[in-house]
């Protein structure tokens, strides 16, 4: 179903999907609510969660913490269906758009993953950067979702 | 200026700044353009071009192709003015928010490198997938713009 990978102008110009996968057999993956056009996650996808997605409309991520595919929001309820599936000019990153109702995204309980803004200007290396909250609520408790599940996050 | 990465609940709820760069000193960054809300490019950056696109509010990657520093837009002239960056929950992925006027962002031509969409649905595994074209005319010729310089694309 992919192309393979032969020449540059093909994989630039070419209307055939000839994904790269890294040397684990990922391939990152952007994705936005098609509602707000916030980014919700960066995740990653291998062969099989990139076909699962297409033929689903669901999006399916590989789980690099847990090694397995991952159906997002299975545990949740907030899965993302795929409005939208894009790929770049050399085919090693995907764009996903994706409607999550009024769901959540993020683990730890905020709609996005990326709920904390880095400032902008000099840095004084004396100190740590300190980021802001650009989102202020959670919107569920994943404590009572998740509850034994372990956490994604890894140090 | 980083925090060290100690304990899951600090990178997660803290508000200090401790990206977590992969084995190749690197941490993936999604581009999002201010005007248009389209995803522009997914890169990456080293400490160095992080550090650099904080301080000059001008987009710094890493290039892997060329492996060096890439002031984004200071051979085309569609330098990228940072709006905001925010990190996700586990601190290792960027969100970059930027602002490229009318300038362009894809080394092929297009104001996107997302310009191809992937069909949904039921796939057949005995045919090539075939992608859609979302931007239809190319905003500069690359190479009139690029010259004799090497295409970043790699097979």
């Amino acid at each position: 179903m992919f192309k393979n990978r032969e020449n540059v102008k093909e994989i630039e110009e070419g209307n055939l999907l000839s994904p790269k996968f890294d040397n684990d057999g990922l391939i990152p993956v952007i994705t936005m609510c098609v509602k707000t056009r916030e980014i919700l996650m960066h995740g990653y996808m291998n062969v099989e969660s990139l076909k699962l997605t297409i033929e689903t409309k669901e999006a399916h991520y590989w789980s690099r913490s847990r090694k397995q595919i991952w159906h997002k929001g299975k545990t949740s309820g907030f899965t993302q269906k795929v409005k939208e599936i894009r790929i770049d000019d050399d085919q090693d990153s995907i764009w996903l758009t994706v409607d999550i109702g009024n769901g959540s995204s993020c683990h730890v309980g905020y709609r996005s993953c990326f709920y904390r803004s880095i400032p902008l200007g000099k840095i004084d290396e004396a100190k740590k950067i300190e980021m802001k909250f650009e989102e202020k609520e959670k919107k569920f408790d994943p404590e009572k979702v998740y509850k034994d599940l372990p956490n994604p996050t890894k140090i």
